[in-house]
């Protein structure tokens, strides 16, 4: 990354040094260069008194499009502390979909006395967005966007899309809209550029639309983007009507969001809305424990069932040395398994009704994975423990690793089926369910074998 | 998603029956509607030889569009059944970066054959692009962009936008460029459809620049696009020349792909460049048996570890029983601590230079952690197995619990330090090695604790 200023001027890390001096003309100069999410960045560092300083000396446009990339604690302090002018014009001056997104994330006393002094018109958009459920491709669009009718020329259209360029938040395809605003068709602005000028708008616009309902996830929105490489996906209500538009880099944010949930929810952390580096010891200690406690009941089981097999263990102690061995593997398995699929029913790779086509492949994968350390914890039994021994732990290992595997592999279906988020079917969970099932079978195949050789 | 396909006309499910009649017309008519994507999805279900067929009845430019979404398998193999005229079409009509990726997946013989068969002027470009090394921003860019001399006017700009619109992925955003190519900076074409005419470009332009080098990684192209919410970035070389740009849409893809390798990661399977549909039993095979085997070894340790103190596990039986609850919740908090580090990192939200303000924090959690735990295991120890028994696991749920986050934390830095992938300090990988310091600690300080009751 390049940057833009040379050494001899002063950047954002000289803030507080000229703050400190209130040479405000300096700190002036210094803001008007770096991009907005680098002034946000460093904001923070910053005494509460001297942010909303900065704030005030930056111009209206600037100074909201920095407080659009803060955080919701910052936003909410700031807002405590501007006038109630400051506070309409910030958010006047951002777009529709980002005056939603933090109106929605601000303490409800604050959502409701900013929304009053906004003008009347602003209100209207702004309630009828937030009124989408969350997560919904409504809350998601922003209503501003360039529609062109069927029945212009291209050039009453080229004219029309540079009276409205400061509208739209992406010109690279613009949307063909009827009567009532019903969505007919999209048009890039290459082609429209590349057309003849006399030329009808309705000879040259596509009719293949991929589009969304206002009511449906976000996530499919982001699914829809990222299959059709589009660079806008125009969002229609019940009556076909174009209500909004969701741009690429919207869902860039909501993908990496959603990934992140899926990530910590695979390693048995609940959802956690904030940066690991801003979240409160406190914060990180509610999103863990529950899960750690429930892991514990499960783990109650497995002590049940070692118990259980008390005589046996008894008899033979060394089936304890290869009792983690075979286990784990069971775990291990298990783990690969529901993490292939937790990811591949995330990304669309594949829908629940694929489940019996790939419940076949890895019944075979999780044979040769179970024959292959089979045979390897045969051959250190034999070393170690002798014959009976090798042939009980090689037996336990393959049914073991088929168990766990199958296992890891069918909860995320059953999840997704019952419309709960496969990621659930976390590694600890699958392993810790596992570990259960591998014990007993460990112990009652070890049994059963030694009985058989009379030891 | 709404489709425009009505009921009575057929679609691409009606493919294999209007192919088996011969019905040419009727197959074109359906390839007219649908989306590049759809097509290219609906094409891995028919026979090889309806294939090459769909591909010569689709217009020039659909089929590139349709064969840039095709796995390598599928284009390796439509390859070798088109003739070399339409080979070289298929390849000329892709715009740079696709041609370029899909050369660089396809075997080296086809991409040397076809590279000879293409003009001159594109060979140099796929060449150069080429020689980036692989997830570099150079391999990712695309050499079409639309460039504006600082010096033109608005109108001469606009003028030039027009000309060279079926050049440019993007018009959103514009670069500005000086002598020998020298990128200066950038201009929305918004700002210039609203600036006045007769103005120069050079009154108008941004010149705070966010850039990538050529060689830099990929990741960080993503990181910078999602981070400043760029539609394109511009990629430029040594000298500060305009290379290409890399616009919102393909880093989408990058990310996907990044994202889906972590996960994979994290849950101890090595990276899949497929989807677990098309993969085969035996890449699945392959990519899952090296981390079993080698967890397999490590869970050796866990056994010796237990064999170690059989003389314990003799006179207290009641210890066992707790061992998995213990040694497990250990696991589970490496886990969770290492998944929380892994994607934080992966993110940029947490930079190697954090750890230890990081470390600080994660041992207050697993402090607390440890304790709640404690306290919920002393409760079950009173119950079942006495005082002593108590006391002896909530001691070592304790330092399991602290241990095991520190270790799961602690690694994913020290592999970034390394240069190594954070993500391979997976959660089967940190449950297992937490596990043997876990059987250590549990049968120490139990020892310790019944010695001292004198038991």
């Amino acid at each position: 990354m390049s940057e833009t200023a040379t050494p001899e001027r002063p950047g954002l890390a000289d803030l507080p040094a000229l703050l400190a001096e209130q040479d405000w003309e300096a700190v002036q100069a210094v803001l008007a260069d770096p991009a907005e999410p680098d002034i946000a960045h460093a904001l923070p560092e910053l005494p509460r008194s001297d942010r909303v300083r900065l704030m005030r000396l930056m111009p209206p446009e600037r100074a909201s499009a920095v407080y659009a990339y803060l955080d919701t604690g910052l936003q909410t302090e700031l807002l405590e502390d501007l006038s109630d002018e400051e506070k309409t014009r910030l958010i006047g001056e951002l777009s529709y979909d980002d005056a939603a997104a933090i109106l929605d994330e601000l303490p409800d006393a604050h959502t409701d006395s900013l929304m009053e002094m906004l003008p009347e018109a602003d209100q209207q958009v702004l309630k009828a967005l937030l009124a989408f459920p969350e997560h919904s491709a409504g809350r998601l669009m922003t209503p501003e966007f360039v529609a062109l009718s069927p029945d212009w020329t291209v050039r009453q259209a080229l004219d029309h899309v540079r009276e409205q360029a400061h509208v739209g938040e992406t010109l690279n395809t613009l949307f063909i809209t009827g009567e009532g605003g019903r969505l007919l068709g999209w048009i890039s602005l290459q082609d429209l550029l590349l057309s003849r000028p006399r030329t009808q708008v309705a000879q040259h616009y596509h009719r293949d639309l991929i589009s969304i309902h206002t009511q449906e996830d976000r996530e499919e929105a982001a699914r829809l983007i990222g299959r059709y490489d589009l660079q806008a996906l125009p969002v229609v209500d019940a009556d076909g009507t174009l209500a909004g538009i969701i741009t690429v880099d919207d869902v860039m944010d909501v993908v990496q969001k959603e990934d992140t949930e899926d990530f910590h929810k695979m390693g048995s952390v609940g959802v956690l809305n904030l940066s690991v580096k801003d979240a409160t010891a406190g914060m990180l200690y509610r999103k863990r424990i529950g899960w750690l406690v429930i892991l514990v009941a499960v783990n109650i089981v497995s002590g049940a069932a070692i118990a259980f097999f008390e005589t046996a263990i008894e008899k033979v102690v060394a089936l304890v040395f290869f009792l983690p061995m075979v286990i784990a593997s069971g775990g291990n398995a298990g783990a690969q398994a529901s993490t292939l699929m937790v990811r591949a029913l995330a990304t669309g790779d594949v829908q629940a009704r694929d489940w019996f086509r790939l419940w076949g492949k890895e019944l075979l994968v999780a044979l040769s994975l179970g024959i292959t350390l089979g045979l390897a914890v045969w051959l250190i039994g034999l070393w170690l423990g002798g014959t009976e021994v090798a042939i009980a732990i090689a037996i336990s290992m393959v049914l073991v690793v088929i168990t766990g595997s199958m296992f890891g592999m069918v909860l995320p279906f059953i999840l997704a089926r019952f419309k709960l988020d496969p990621a659930t079917a976390s590694a600890p969970l699958v392993t810790s369910v596992v570990d259960v099932a591998g014990i007993v079978m460990y112990f009652a195949v070890a049994t059963l074998v030694l009985q058989m050789a009379g030891m």
